[in-house]
């Protein structure tokens, strides 16, 4: 037979099973996390219209987007989860209740240069809260309070949830009669961590036409540093002069003193004027999410909130307010820092049962039993030397093995082999189950370990 | 602003959340029994490279294919999962610990012609077991066992497995000298249920070449039924005239005593001898799943035995077996005959909050406080009428609403409704949260109730 060579296109993540089950475990978390929240889990198909997907048109998008003819239809791979959530939220509008909120943890699809740790395919997990006409603040500090969980819940404790808002930011360029040009502004600042104050400043005056007094201006403005407290008490000298910045400023307000209510730890969030986001779509509250031990990663989680979720599909005004991980780059970055916690079995089984009789239908009957208990059996039924048993199950992972051999089955018992230590026990099938959940409980370390 | 209508795509279910909290139970059921039995979670890219999704070739499978271009790739969308499994083992054989055993419930793609009920985007949830070299006959029980675990979890206990064995067709062909026609004939044979005995004994004669003896003893063979035992001792009287059809009636025998000592009762699997699978692919057991009340449905689940995975990719011998639940196909029936157990909540929350004072943080504190034991939560923020709030936690389906006013607060307490019933009780929070966990247990209903 003329054999094809196996291989898997480049700029595609595909995991073997033990980093799998990792990234898996983080899906989980997300899962269950997004659902205490109350987040409607949603599932929108992988292909959409090409016209639908490309309403908002614009350079990047149309480049790296998968775009191809099946019969007469002009069809494409979605490249975000927010546009599909605009289309189903305008399509199905009259179905839904408001707020609607939804998570979604769904590949998307970009045709970029291939590029080590950039992915073309690559999973989002994103939460929206849409409101129908109006959306109210608090949903604002709620959004950072459940990343704070999910990230929590990983493992992680440094990292922090940059806070800002554009109503202060707009407020801002305004007082200063700039705000034809708050859009140019906002990108460049936005470039503040990675090019430095001095090239800002280059660009705000050479680039955007600022003068020398308006640049010093700005850029004295986004250096306003210190604890979130301070941080608003030096905002307030500007109060008073721009109503879109005291808009604002309430907001921010309110957002900082309900997130402390949700129970998120001051060194967790900072409030920062110089996150803007580059995109025109965020209006008020915006987020980024850094590793303060791997600040050269960049944002691991942004978003923001926005007056107008599906103006290209409907006339109703739907205004939101989401964050989304991109969960394939947070999870390469783990692995390649070494921060996957490697004492957490990756093993697709607790245990590998393996008969040592002709008849195999007692360990049939022990691993159901075991299993009727939770514990992940695997049934090892392979005519192979004992040795070779043994290096399979130190192969996977699997933290014991369960022996059922004559003299076993005669006292009505199994041996359970810690394959950590080597201790081997010789117990009842009821004892065994106990045993094992006892051994696993104790072994439930976080998914990701900082140093 | 020139508007697009939106639109999903026909061919694609996108399902409102009442309906897909449904589905997304299903497949978490899935993935914890998949999960019991040692198999790992597997994630392949919904892209591949187009020559080896298409190493095999074959009329259909072109045709329906998504194939397209990007730069100079030639890529495609996946259509089934067995292809990307026999590229991965091929690709990580030396990484792999056989047994393999692997899970992957992901969508696949068919651009097949739209009708009612078909898709073009569908979830298939396949398990499948690789060996290197040999694998033991104890597999092939084990898999229609994992089967039934998994739709006894959705609620169904109507449904049968069919069970037959390639060996013993094709050694019983064998002894009526028809081994060069075996194909032809099992594929007619396969149509059996559809059209009948009659018609199928025309094409044996009239398209297939046979005698009319040829044919009768054909029919005469399938023909033979009864229980387990009573099908497996009338096949006693073929033995010993072919060597492969006496190793298929070991087989089968084997598969019948393991599938009891899995505890799978007599009633929910059958050994059918009219059960062929069309394709070749398959060499020893074969599986088909239906739902006895919904005949007119086939089968809902199939698969079977295979001696070669991946030999398109690689000259290891890789022999396993595997099944395959065509989810999103099994879903949209069990909705369309109104089997969902539409008293099971769909609702996005367990209950949802209301803060009924100007200061959100007591309501805040309370959600936090409810969510730490694993009660849903929704807080809703929104500045409405108390009338308007019911409705939407109507709306929702929320099963509880928790109420916190000036009163509870000065009170240290909260007032949880019960929306079913109406009943309203004021509770310390502590103990709002265990009413609400108690009465969430009382609720837990199968998620498929059947008439």
């Amino acid at each position: 037979m003329d054999r094809i060579k196996p291989r898997t296109l480049s700029g595609f993540m595909e995991l073997l099973p033990q980093k799998q089950a990792k990234l898996e475990r983080m899906m989980q978390i997300l899962r269950q996390t997004y659902a205490l929240y109350g987040f409607a889990p949603l599932d929108t198909p992988a292909i959409e219209d090409a016209q639908i997907l490309l309403a908002k048109g614009g350079g990047e998008t149309e480049k790296q987007i998968y775009r191809f003819q099946k019969g007469d239809s002009d069809l494409a791979l979605r490249f975000d989860l927010t546009v599909p959530l605009a289309k189903y939220v305008a399509l199905h509008y009259n179905e839904l209740a408001f707020p609607f909120r939804r998570y979604q943890i769904s590949k998307v699809y970009r045709g970029e240069r291939a590029q080590r740790g950039r992915f073309r395919e690559f999973y989002q997990a994103d939460i929206d809260i849409i409101g129908d006409g109006k959306l109210d603040i608090l949903n604002e500090a709620e959004i950072p309070a459940i990343i704070y969980r999910v990230f929590r819940g990983f493992g992680l404790t440094r990292f922090q949830i940059r806070v800002n808002n554009r109503k202060i930011l707009n407020g801002f360029y305004s007082m200063l009669g700039l705000t034809e040009k708050n859009g140019d502004i906002m990108r460049t600042v936005d470039k503040l961590d990675k090019i430095g104050a001095e090239k800002v400043a280059a660009i705000l005056t050479e680039d955007c036409g600022l003068s020398q007094a308006q640049a010093a201006e700005i850029l004295r403005f986004i250096s306003i540093r210190g604890t979130n407290a301070q941080v608003l008490s030096a905002l307030e000298s500007y109060l008073g002069r721009d109503e879109l910045f005291d808009l604002g400023f309430g907001e921010l307000t309110a957002v900082t003193k309900n997130l402390a209510a949700f129970g998120v730890p001051e060194e967790n969030f900072a409030v920062d004027l110089t996150i803007a986001r580059g995109l025109d779509y965020y209006t008020g509250t915006v987020y980024e999410t850094t590793l303060l031990d791997h600040p050269e990663i960049g944002s691991v989680c942004s978003g923001g909130r926005y007056d107008n979720l599906a103006g290209y599909y409907t006339d109703k005004a739907l205004p939101g307010v989401g964050i989304s991980i991109g969960l394939t780059r947070l999870f390469y970055v783990l692995d390649e820092q070494g921060l996957l916690n490697p004492a957490l079995s990756g093993a697709p089984a607790d245990a590998l049962v393996l008969p040592m009789t002709q008849d195999s239908a007692p360990a049939i009957a022990l691993a159901e039993q075991l299993r009727s208990k939770g514990i992940r059996i695997q049934l090892y039924g392979e005519q192979k030397k004992f040795k070779q048993k043994m290096s399979y199950a130190d192969k996977l992972g699997v933290p014991y093995t369960v022996l059922l051999g004559e003299d076993e089955l005669a006292a009505g018992k199994c041996s359970v082999k810690n394959m950590t230590t080597g201790e081997q026990v010789t117990l009842s099938p009821e004892d065994a189950g106990a045993y094992i959940l006892t051994g696993l409980a104790g072994n439930n370390g976080p998914l990701i370990l900082e140093k």
